[in-house]
């Protein structure tokens, strides 16, 4: 192999069968025959994976590095997925704990076309932490949106999103929801001096992501909600590619099968932070520790970690820690991920006070003045 | 609701905490918002789901049947999918069991352009078996992978698919290995009178698969690979809108981490069978029981009934089961999943014979005399 890169799957014991495990998925991941049938010498040294490290954990699981050559990844996402987990997802207790790619796989894949900094041009935020919410309940009207986005702008809400259920449904379907929330962002931003953006959700069909993606910046909005696991990790990218004035912020909505056990799917760092860099995410949405969902603490913590550690040539993206998360608790959530991050509140706004204006003033306030 | 749709849902008990949790589902899969803070009367009486069901099963957990106004799900298959499962995924414990279309909802899917009756029509096939296999190992170049298209098709294999792992790499490039395998095929056809169809692998970049399954059908390509883990449920839908001419069968890389635990993601049946009929797959592959894989009997059985049980308008289609499959069990095969059954067979008929038309005659046999 001239050129390979590693993934590093965790498995069940005990440690013969774990051994057994690796080795299976040196095959199954790669030329998906038996290996003894295999009549060509150069594909048993050339295709065929290798383990290059095996060791037991303190968890009682064991780990193996297995190394791939980069010839079989191609230059393709989905390919490189395949080659990650798309067998291996179907094996008992196989986990994909980091995977390191060399610059030359890394090369076809550009990353965010904004990343942490180019996030924080945008709002002119050198370093504070930067503030978002959501545009919801489902069911509210165009208008009723837009007075919402308005609100939520005059503020001081940097990143005003779509509900990621907001698709194209008869209340407010997308195209008359996009220009009249952008305008009203537009219009508050005027009034206040402000620099709001608007991230309306573009997950779709297939064939119209884009044509969304181009409506919405062509009305004024400022980047895109957009949920990979529904639409597709390659569409993320490809929107990246195509509508790059629009920055993206990812949804985890259909991912959490991944990563809802410790001993199956995909590490919270390998699916949120490196794949989703790979695949041109500038912020992802993931539920934080002692919200409504199943994320632990240390689970939040590797994944913010993978958001920002070194990827080759691609950029740092920021975690955008969400579901059910308060006011009260934006010290300790700036405490444990650092300014670099978005705090993404939605429901709270609404309780903290009936001036909405007044609670975003208010959670501006809390985050800024840490 | 005037039109609505249901979801079961099954939890981890104790009773209360399921209770709850089924509860939280209903704000959770539509208006994501405190209930008590909705100031709309008729979003709390019209977009919040409603429980309809709920029990203890014998196995310990609890199931829930939640009812969902049809409007939320619009008229496309991702909004759909984050309906079922979009941010629940993300919820510990909790599994989709079943879901239910009223036709006012099944009306926007066409489901599969073939169906069970349509591949058979293909091969002239009224009750017998189905024959498959794979293109593999990779590594092959596109020379080597069409000598032995051809000689499974002179072995009188139905389809001859790409193994999921070709995509466009060096050593196969997509182009070129579809002509020369359609080309191999088509020429075996003539020399036997025989119907074998070539379905090359078009999982790829998303504004690609299209483009690649145009040109398969030009190359006379006879069907398609996709795998929608990798490439994306509403791309295999649009797929088959696009490209009609082609059946598609459907791969289950990326999958797994949906279906590795009964107590969490979804079930087999609403994955593999019913999932996969909406978006347009016409034979859906999955690992068999007793093979390499984690899926048991009982999941295949439900997953094979899934594929042919009532769904509105929408055809029943094949189910594959594969994995490691070997000729010898062939008999037991038939048997258990009955003749509306796609066989897949890969490395076995390597193994069965160093003649591999012979080997592949040898499968014909066991699978058409039973």
């Amino acid at each position: 192999m001239e050129v390979s890169f590693t993934v590093s799957y965790s498995m069940a014991g005990p440690e013969a069968e774990a051994r057994q495990m690796a080795e299976s998925i040196c095959v199954e991941q790669t030329i998906e025959f038996p290996a003894d049938l295999v009549w060509t010498e150069s594909i048993r040294r050339d295709i065929i994976a290798v383990i290059t490290r095996f060791e037991g954990r303190s968890d009682g699981r064991f780990e193996a590095t297995i190394r791939f050559n980069a010839a079989i990844a191609g230059t393709e996402l989905t390919q490189l997925l395949n080659v990650l987990f798309g067998n291996a997802s179907i094996l008992p207790g196989v986990r994909v704990e980091t995977f390191s790619l060399p610059e030359a796989l890394l090369a076809h894949y550009p990353g965010p076309n904004y990343g942490r900094q180019g996030i924080r041009g945008l709002f002119k935020a050198a370093r504070r932490p930067l503030l978002a919410t959501a545009l919801k309940p489902m069911g509210l009207s165009c208008q009723e949106l837009a007075q919402l986005a308005g609100k939520f702008a005059r503020g001081g809400i940097d990143i005003i999103k779509d509900d990621h259920g907001l698709a194209d449904q008869g209340f407010s379907p997308f195209a008359q929801r996009v220009e009249r929330c952008a305008r009203a962002i537009g219009d508050a931003n005027v009034e206040t001096g402000g620099m709001s953006r608007y991230f309306p959700n573009v997950t779709g069909p297939a064939d119209k992501v884009l044509e969304r993606a181009r409506f919405a910046r062509d009305a004024g909005a400022g980047g895109v909600l957009f949920a990979p696991g529904l639409g597709g990790f390659d569409t993320m990218r490809l929107l990246a590619a195509e509508v790059p004035e629009l920055p993206i912020m990812a949804h985890p909505a259909f991912l959490g099968s991944f990563v809802v056990s410790p001993h199956h799917g995909m590490s919270h760092a390998a699916l949120f932070g490196h794949l989703h860099r790979l695949a041109g995410a500038d912020i992802v949405v993931f539920p934080n520790a002692g919200g409504r969902f199943s994320f632990g603490r240390e689970d939040c913590q590797s994944l913010a970690r993978a958001t920002g550690d070194p990827l080759g040539h691609i950029a740092p993206i920021l975690p955008a820690p969400a579901g059910g998360m308060t006011v009260a608790r934006v010290p300790e959530m700036v405490a444990f991920y650092g300014p670099d991050v978005v705090l993404l509140i939605g429901g709270d706004l609404h309780r903290q006070s009936p001036d909405l204006v007044a609670s975003c003033a208010a959670f501006r306030a809390a985050a800024t003045s840490l």
